[in-house]
């Protein structure tokens, strides 16, 4: 089979994040329209922290499997913006504020004993993922930011007009996200773009984003499960 | 068995590298004595290039297993000191340098299917150990830059002295070692000496740290055999 053309590839990545990233997911949808109680947003807040916190360690797994010094100077950006560096905070340091925003401690946070199971084995299979699969899908599987902006701006006026008791001060991580993920997005598709040469190559990319959106919508029905209101 | 005191540990570590570091190597010794040929020194050069691309590749395992992002902060200088940042040239570009004043060019530096078995193997283990070991070890293995900088300074002065053909502005990656490492040795020691709690510990990272000059010596001891003039 002959390769897609650029634009071809695009078309079918993209629309693996409109059939299937978690904008669509009930708890995200009850997110914003406002419905989440204080204890299922302190809940989401907590088990997503496990997420957040994992993707310095997946994205170093990527680092070890790069072909080289050129690819690695650019993807370890990606590390120092959740990790921070001495003079930057990251976004790890951004998301315990969302969390003291919503009522959580800092140990609250870290205490990942509490993480819940389903939310666990998702975020460990994207992990191992990364540590086991070629560097091309690894890296493809980043590729649910590509759907990421809008949901992040909506998400910041939504939660900014529903929820007025959580200090909009939390909501910098959202913020500081938006203002990455242009260039991480534009760095993202040259180098899936560049390297996925045959169309064997392009579909596992399409399959390892199809493979990341379980990740996400998965930790999403944990946290529905455990936290959710009766419908 | 109680703990070794902080200077007790340390003198053992330190014995590691008076007995087995490869200062003590004959190839080392012959270099410093200038008695390698140019077959020789670019033999080694080229060989000991596919140690300097392995080492990112080893520390970038390393930060996939750190305990936080605090440790990794600090860790990840050490890549970048190899790998460069859009702004500073890093250790891997001023070997190629190294390369290019012993009459090696870029390309065979990188073609590493030139590589010797036996210097293949060895960076290879080394990375399979940083790979597979509980960081403590992993990083202890890194402590033999602890015998470095006597290292370092006296080759400077001796391959200037005994290799005029030698342009010396390829010895850059050693002159910037240099002032790298008192850094990184401090943070070494402070990493190891803090985590290494039990006897088992802190004879484990003693062990990693015979198994990584282990890996040091046979790497020249493969040069020696390839390009060694018969004794």
């Amino acid at each position: 089979m002959r390769p897609w053309s650029s634009e071809e590839f695009e078309a079918e990545l993209r629309a693996v994040g409109e059939a299937r990233y978690h904008h669509l997911h009930p708890f995200n949808e009850r997110m914003h329209a406002g419905d989440l109680t204080e204890e299922e947003f302190r809940g989401w807040v907590r088990n997503r922290f496990y997420y957040q916190i994992n993707l310095p360690v997946k994205d170093a797994f990527i680092l070890t499997k790069l072909p080289d010094a050129a690819e690695r100077r650019k993807w370890i950006k990606r590390i120092t913006d959740h990790d921070g560096t001495t003079e930057v905070e990251g976004g790890i340091e951004r998301w315990v504020r969302l969390g003291e925003a919503v009522g959580l401690t800092r140990d609250e946070l870290y205490d990942t004993r509490t993480v819940l199971p389903g939310v666990r084995f998702a975020v460990d299979a994207y992990v191992d993922f990364c540590r086991h699969k070629p560097w091309l899908e690894a890296v493809a599987s980043a590729m649910t930011e590509l759907f990421a902006p809008d949901l992040l701006s909506r998400r910041i006026v939504d939660v900014q007009k529903h929820y007025p008791w959580l200090d909009s001060r939390g909501l910098e991580y959202f913020r500081t996200r938006l203002t990455q993920q242009p260039a991480d997005i534009a760095h993202l598709l040259g180098l899936v773009r560049d390297n996925a040469r045959t169309r064997e190559q392009q579909e596992a990319c399409v399959r390892a984003l199809e493979f990341k959106c379980d990740v996400l919508w998965t930790l999403l029905d944990a946290v529905q499960l455990a936290y959710g209101k009766a419908e």
